[in-house]
């Protein structure tokens, strides 16, 4: 039997196997890095290139390749590394680049925001920034019937091309995000509420490299199988069988990435670029109060895909009303394959019990606790706390919100410091931090949401005693601006209906426990009951902050311990940090690790006798 | 400020650094693998060996290292590997490991299975032999809501000890398991129905190459995150954040694992050992169908676990009976973290739906294909495809169920055949497989449920033409035996009532369709509706091989070509070939990918200021 012609063709196109040297040639080595040169090869012409000759793509993995080795071996080490400029001065994003990035945004406003994606019918967007004015922006508001084929149609030529053709686009799109960092920056402070230093950094290049991360995974997971292997097995003591055997990555389908509305694109991208550079489709949803950042990006990546010769709608934007809200007929879509979503606690349960058609990805909330045992600097550790729990007002996922101390008082450099001292100590430390109103409003930012200000007030009618008034601060460059202080409550640890929910927004509660131990109970059932993204303790005794690292990860919650100067609780490194355990109800899954990856995409194989084994059988 | 004093105390017993080289001291390194002198070491005394001081497990790890490291590169290479001999012979197993193996099973019978978990009220165990008699074997009953508290209190000390000393013990566990593979292959024999020699192999060596292959796909991704690192950031000219992290993977809670009536070893391994190695608890539910052999596993398992010092009840044993079952009850309690299912796909689909508390990993059921469009000898592709549908009647997830082969005929080596000639040559090739009786029962074995035998009768009563009818086949060792030979029905495409849809057991349509491009939609579109395991196809043109590897690629189905000889569609073979792609309705996991075993833990880090920074501050 002649299985030879039977043996498929060869496809040279594929990604390469586990450990080859990045391959592709290098066309477009002598063009200029962006600019001009860049933006014109890539426009109709590309379009036409057939892909099977498109060493355009190679071109762009060729050119980010360094950057993904760098991010790949930082992911390994989760030692220090940014591929995008966290300062943003001109010398960074080019001397015009605030300007004009300013200018961009405000160009959009009162104004149609165009994609031209299929199955429009009518508009949605209204977002008000919380800096006081409505943005009047109006967006397609998208027919699902119509969009949802349309993004399945264009995944099988995406599928096909090699894992470094989407990774090197990929790279691409996150070069011109990146460049374009001033305008975005504006569209999420204005839609969020963040200060202006924050929405820059969190939404522009953090949420970037935290995009590349989620790309460095995917690479390095795309790779773990080789594209073809020839099996031998011997069955007798004469006899081998050999099979030829192709392995393909195909995609799980559409998926869809849910934005939140307090960092719309610091939580989206991971999952959006794992998806994509996997090579599904994804359809965006972003909230409807933080629906511009998501826009843009948006915009930016169909432009990169339509010139690099693939269909634009792999990437697609579903804006919404929060009067006519479109998550839930989404997300249980048969075409939707892969659901990453970040929100309310309550929504992302609907989701993860009700979208079981797809893989589900969730980052939800809770309830994030700090202990204080025992410091040795009381001022370095309350300006750090002050500065945490200030920072865009309490509205960040990591915040703390509980802050338990001994009722008995604690150690302070060998004094001893009461419960009373060591609040008032906090409460001295925000006063101050937020002395200097120009300081405090950038601190601050603005209440991304009117149901956040009413919870302050819900908090002081609840009960505790108010140690710190939350205050409407004046914002002079924005006198609309919703700016609230945080609210500092005093309770005791037999108040659990008080700090034992989550109240998100600036509302801390001092809670007086009976010692540390209680302290570090009360966290970790926090953790385990409502969820948790972050835990701090503070303690100069290591037997303590032990104790403290098993009991909160058995809760599933990261510690920090000790924390002073210019490293907060809050904040959560790319590259280093896995930002949500999902290890507590807090969310499923984490931003970056393989699991985070490896399930966006199946591996296909076929297998075929070798032709090596029907030339044996000729022989015979 | 001395951040110093605030540092943890570093432990020392922790998995190492990703590369880094495998380590642990070889105290036992002179003893003798294996036998006597091992059981006599790992008794008593090991328990009251503390984990601190324990060499014991780096030994087993040390002991099996070869077996991981040589599953690791094949699982990366995709080329054939077995650890454990597949022939059962004296030269492999020991020259009386066939008769011990026949008595300890018979020694089963009719009597108590004991094993010493907590929790117990009652029996559970109704099995039937499909060869003929009850087995006669009471298990214990649990009583959930003391066993999973049980299961839960034994995961702590697991969590801590070291990636070396989990997947050492769960080597050790496999070890053991070989060594009991003829009593293994009974108790699969005389639960699933299978014939012995595929009951020795699929249910003995394959299921535990299949163990293996997870674990090493666990072992690699344990090790992908190191445990520390120092992270150095700097923040101005002058000053830089310095911050020691630590990293420890823990694990999701109790994992749940579903077995099946018709591969309970095969498909309950991988989940059970990559659940086990990544510091779960596992509670093992069997079909209650088929209980013994994983019964039989929970002993071995729970004898080397007590051994290395860990608390046995890291695997239990949940029996039930079909008129009490206990698995909707069981994966939606809370404590269940990890789900790993096998068996209907309605059933399948309400875990997916219900137990959205946990991490669900299914392998349901479909409807698989076989596309003939040309060969080359006839009587080879027959041969092969009578033995494909007459192992083990039917019964397996991989089997050919729909053969679609152009109503105009197809070429053969030249010659035009008729869909009826080819219809009567896969007839007759399966008649003359079966023709002698001894051969047939070895091939067929036996039907492990009735309801499969009624199943038969309807298919015929629905209608189609009967090509060959089922026949009873004597099995002159059990004369009460049910043995059923395939049943083959032609149609044609017209009819999708009777082929569109899942029957399982011996029943093969023959289904005339208006060519091979209509062949390849139908077989593609039965994946993607009621999902598909296997597909093959039989074609002499590489042109429409290509095609039918896009078609059904499409449909998330793994592709079979011109088998002939010794290799058939339904054979999967661990450390190569994906079973079940994860990317149609027959499941949503593969054995095994990185995405099988990344999501069985979940990374937990603390952050504390490095002593570094703390003397340059003193030194300020």
């Amino acid at each position: 039997m002649k299985t030879a012609s039977g043996q498929p063709r060869r496809v040279e196109k594929k990604r390469p196997a586990t450990g080859r040297v990045f391959g592709g040639s290098s066309g477009y080595a002598g063009a200029r890095d962006g600019g001009l040169i860049y933006h014109r090869r890539g426009t109709a012409e590309a379009v036409h290139i057939k892909k099977e000759e498109a060493t355009v793509s190679d071109t762009l993995f060729d050119r980010h390749r360094k950057t993904l080795e760098a991010a790949g071996a930082a992911i390994a080490k989760r030692d220090y590394f940014s591929a995008y400029p966290e300062i943003p001065s001109g010398k960074n994003y080019g001397e015009t680049a605030k300007a004009d990035g300013l200018a961009a945004f405000e160009a959009r406003l009162d104004s149609r925001f165009e994609i031209d994606q299929p199955g429009t019918k009518g508009t949605a967007g209204q977002e008000v920034s919380p800096y006081g004015r409505p943005l009047g922006i109006s967006y397609p508001r998208p027919d699902l019937d119509v969009l949802l084929p349309a993004a399945q149609a264009a995944i099988p030529a995406w599928a096909k091309a090699s894992a470094e053709t989407r990774v090197g686009i990929a790279l691409e799109i996150l070069k011109r995000l990146n460049a374009r960092s001033f305008e975005i920056a504006n569209a999420v402070m204005h839609t969020t509420g963040q200060g202006f230093m924050m929405a820059f950094q969190a939404g522009g290049p953090h949420a970037q490299d935290r995009a590349l991360e989620a790309i460095a995974y995917a690479w390095q997971e795309m790779n773990r199988c080789p594209d073809k292997v020839t099996w031998q097995k011997k069955i007798s003591k004469t006899d081998v069988v050999r099979l030829d055997k192709r392995f393909r990555n195909v995609p799980r389908g559409v998926a869809a990435v849910i934005g939140c509305s307090t960092f719309p694109t610091w939580n989206a991208y991971p999952g959006l670029f794992a998806s994509l550079v996997t090579g599904n489709a994804v359809v965006v949803k972003p909230h409807p109060g933080a629906i511009l950042p998501l826009a843009i990006t948006v915009e930016v990546a169909r432009e990169v895909i339509a010139e690099e010769g693939f269909d634009s709608n792999l990437l697609t934007l579903v804006a919404d009303d929060p009067d006519a809200p479109v998550t839930k007929t989404l997300v249980t879509r048969p075409q939707i394959g892969i659901v990453d979503y970040t929100g309310s606690t309550e929504f992302g349960r609907w989701i993860e019990a009700n979208a079981s058609q797809a893989v589900v990805f969730t980052e939800k909330s809770g309830v994030n606790s700090m202990v204080i045992d025992s410091v040795d600097d009381i001022k370095a550790v309350t300006g750090n706390i002050a500065f945490t729990v200030s920072l865009y007002s309490g509205q960040m996922c990591t915040t703390s919100q509980n802050i338990f101390i001994p009722a008995g008082g604690i150690d302070a450099a060998g004094a001893h410091m009461s419960f009373d001292q060591v609040a008032e100590a906090i409460v001295g430390a925000v006063n101050w931090l937020l002395g200097d109103p120009k300081r405090a409003v950038e601190i601050l930012g603005a209440i991304q949401n009117q149901e956040t200000v009413k919870r302050i007030e819900q908090a002081k009618a609840d009960g505790g005693e108010v140690l710190r008034e939350s205050e409407a601060v004046a914002n002079e460059a924005y006198p609309d601006a919703r700016v609230r202080s945080p609210l500092i409550l005093k309770t005791d640890a037999s108040q659990e209906r008080l700090f034992m929910r989550e109240m998100f927004g600036p509302i801390v509660y001092l809670v007086a426990t009976t010692g540390t131990d209680q302290s570090i109970e009360l966290a970790a059932r926090a953790a385990r009951e409502h969820g948790a993204i972050t835990c701090a303790i503070y303690s100069t005794d290591t037997g303590i902050i032990e104790k403290a690292e098993e009991e909160v990860f058995a809760a599933g919650v990261p510690l920090s311990c000790n924390l002073t100067g210019q490293i907060f609780v809050n904040q959560s490194a790319a590259f280093s940090d896995f930002h949500v355990s999902g290890a507590n109800p807090s969310g499923n899954a984490t931003l970056c690790d393989a699991a985070f990856v490896a399930n966006r995409f199946r591996v296909l194989q076929s297998r075929i006798p070798a032709a090596v084994e029907a030339e044996a059988h000729a022989g015979v």
